[in-house]
């Protein structure tokens, strides 16, 4: 199944996709598709999901899930990734935070913060949460709080995250910044997370083009990893890390400016567009 | 204005006492408080507010404000603690971030990680906002965009902040690691947000004692600053950074255990007090 918010930000309407493809409206079930609701949603039966009315083809996509808890990012995941940005291969996952508020849709404009020369771009895997996760047994035991899986673009700000002293949090935070979506595939539909193709275009030019096959620390580890050091809650985010191919690790530092156009993909996820536009 | 939130965890009701001192209760006026009510709660008048049926002493304290969007903490913000840390005095403020899910009640039982044998505790002035500040254009254009003031105590498992790679935020964001009130005493009933006393005891010892005069960045400099990197809605919560003597900090590191009582008070703010459990 498919799940998705479509409509103007703030009036989002839920809906989803079964077998058949078709976008369903789901008012009459929920409200919204968050936190709270997202189970609901998840347990929704083929029959169930047939019988309900086909929804209008959307002016607009929302994030898949209204206001998740947290967006917890994972740094420096692929082996490419580490090398290009100079950094040692971690012996442990590297982690750092997205508040949600940054959370935008996965074709509304990305702000380039006020006097950025260094806004950059990341395709990621994003795991949505499905069932709380805390101080799990193992990696194997993660695999049943995983709600399903969504496009991230984990924008970045490099001479904020990098160069103005302090953690990687304040060039991860501004506004705008993590396009999610344009839909959340149920993890059940999902036969291997660790085997889909991420793409990344600047303008038209391919600029990241990786497989989640490449992640030093794979989806399962990684919330059986975080829920030793946090609680993960139904509807929190984890970006996984993205593959090389960032503006920070090539020679030119193409960064990006207001007019440029990134597109994103990931098999199975669909795919983004935004325009990048000055705040 | 002093506003709370007073009942067993997720059963809060909304209070406030004005002048007379007495806790009045709001549930005819919000249902929570919350960021979206905070702002009806602060436009509340003293008729309005003393006409109301005072509530009864209360079993439990909640966090003042309901599920913040987000705790925006500062680091290394009183020189004292720079030195006792081994950190140069910061150029510009040191940003990190809690999740919203740390906070808890004043009173209620910090948990020790699994595993921790280095959980330290931070007594800092916690700032609520109250309207959006988004690039404000100087630190003078920040004092109306804060709500009020109240305790944090920025609790902090140090082997996971700073010895197992990544941010910070890795050690900063496991369950119940930030006490938050006992209330929030609205910013028009503080003088000067700079020269308030901050104390923290553990088991009776007194562990830090310091000023908010202390700060290298004050309250107005780190709201404009944050308002360039982020935006700050209402409910949000920023942790201005702790004096001087935390665990880390004393010679024999004596960090937090199962059973360990901790107190922190600030001027004007309330007295919090925590058990240390076991997560």
């Amino acid at each position: 199944m498919r799940i998705a918010r479509h409509g103007a930000p703030g009036q989002e309407r839920p809906v989803a996709a079964g077998p058949d493809g078709t976008w369903r409206d789901l008012s009459t079930v929920v409200d919204d598709v968050t936190p709270a609701t997202l189970a609901r949603v998840l347990a929704l039966g083929t029959d169930e999901l047939t019988a309900l009315p086909a929804a209008p083809e959307p002016a607009r996509v929302g994030a898949p899930v209204s206001r998740p808890g947290k967006v917890v990012c994972i740094g420096v995941n692929y082996r490419a990734h580490a090398a290009e940005t100079s950094h040692d291969e971690p012996e442990e996952p590297v982690v750092f935070l997205k508040t949600a508020q940054t959370v935008v849709g996965p074709d509304d404009t990305v702000l380039i913060p006020r006097g950025s020369t260094k806004t950059d771009w990341e395709v990621e895997l994003a795991v949505v949460i499905g069932r709380e996760a805390r101080y799990l047994d193992s990696p194997e035991a993660a695999r049943a709080c995983v709600a399903g899986y969504a496009i991230s673009n984990d924008v970045s700000e490099r001479e904020l995250q990098l160069e103005r002293g302090g953690t990687w949090d304040k060039g991860k935070n501004c506004e705008t910044f993590n396009p999610l979506g344009p839909w959340l595939l149920s993890a059940d539909e999902v036969t291997d997370p660790q085997a889909l193709g991420l793409r990344l275009w600047v303008n038209g030019e391919l600029r990241q083009d990786g497989s989640t096959a490449q992640m030093i620390f794979g989806v399962d580890h990684l919330v059986w990893y975080l829920s030793q050091v946090m609680v993960l809650e139904p509807g929190d985010v984890v970006n996984t890390g993205t593959p090389a191919g960032v503006a920070l690790g090539r020679p030119d530092t193409p960064y990006l400016r207001a007019g440029d156009v990134v597109e994103l993909e990931i098999d199975g996820l669909g795919r983004q567009r935004q325009t990048m536009g000055a705040a």
